[in-house]
């Protein structure tokens, strides 16, 4: 059992910080007119690819949606364009998701972790966020004894790609 | 406007897949004695340092924990224990998150995205997930000209690490 070692302290702090739900309905405000994107890119850590990770969430029902990389320009785009711009590894270059699938994420908050090598975006998602035309990208799940798909593809890949 | 672009057929897929609450209260089933621990891994991409990316979020609110890495052994541990298991990149070690703490992540739903290049673990958060005493690691969000913090500090550091 993994909570054997649990004392007073950490029960009262579990008490105290009992999470509350992310559904919001506000779009965080930031002034892109006088944005210091600068001091906003200071604190991000990039891996040696000049990279960090981006995980996408939808900001009402909290999905987690997907992981993708973002660049620095990939960053400021989104930032000030509120729409969010990836960077695809495969085929090393910005990715304005939606382009040509039309399924945009529409950005309602840009967050930054504490060692500033994680960004989290909350989005209103359009259609769906994976190229399978499932909702997330997170559609396997280990149920069992393996992995089992747990979501339906709502969306023909063939008419995302046509 | 980043959604002048929409057609009727998004607009239509938007209708059915509108996204629905991640709140649930249920563990998701698997049965560690059965586990075919072999045939999940087969399906991780790891990167050239063995790592994969796993983002941990609360399974009832949907908050967006942390992001850290796993490498096998992790995952293995962490399937069979179902608390979440680590591996430190600055340690360089099998990092059993709560250890030291005491803010141990018992893990509900491990899902792996299309892929296969990042884990979610939907995770019941002991306390605080950040080693800074805050609910979430991501405490840092664009307002107004830049970042600012946006939680508080619930648990003294110094509480956590003596």
């Amino acid at each position: 059992m993994a909570f054997c070692n649990i004392t007073g302290r950490h029960l009262n702090s579990l008490v105290k910080t009992r999470s509350s739900a992310v559904v919001s309905s506000a779009e965080a405000k930031w002034n892109v007119a006088k944005l210091d994107v600068d001091s906003i890119l200071k604190e991000v850590k990039f891996n040696s690819d000049g990279l960090v990770p981006a995980i996408a969430q939808q900001f009402d029902s909290g999905e987690v949606l997907m992981m993708a990389w973002m660049s620095t320009e990939s960053i400021v785009e989104t930032l000030k364009s509120r729409r969010a711009v990836f960077f695809s590894r495969s085929r090393k270059k910005l990715w304005r998701k939606g382009d040509t699938s039309g399924q945009y994420q529409h950005v309602h908050d840009f967050k930054l972790d504490c060692d500033g090598d994680t960004v989290l975006l909350t989005v209103d998602q359009l259609g769906v966020a994976c190229h399978t035309g499932r909702r997330s990208c997170f559609y396997l799940a280990v149920r069992d004894d393996g992995l089992e798909e747990i979501l339906p593809v709502v969306i023909d890949p063939d008419e995302l790609y046509s």
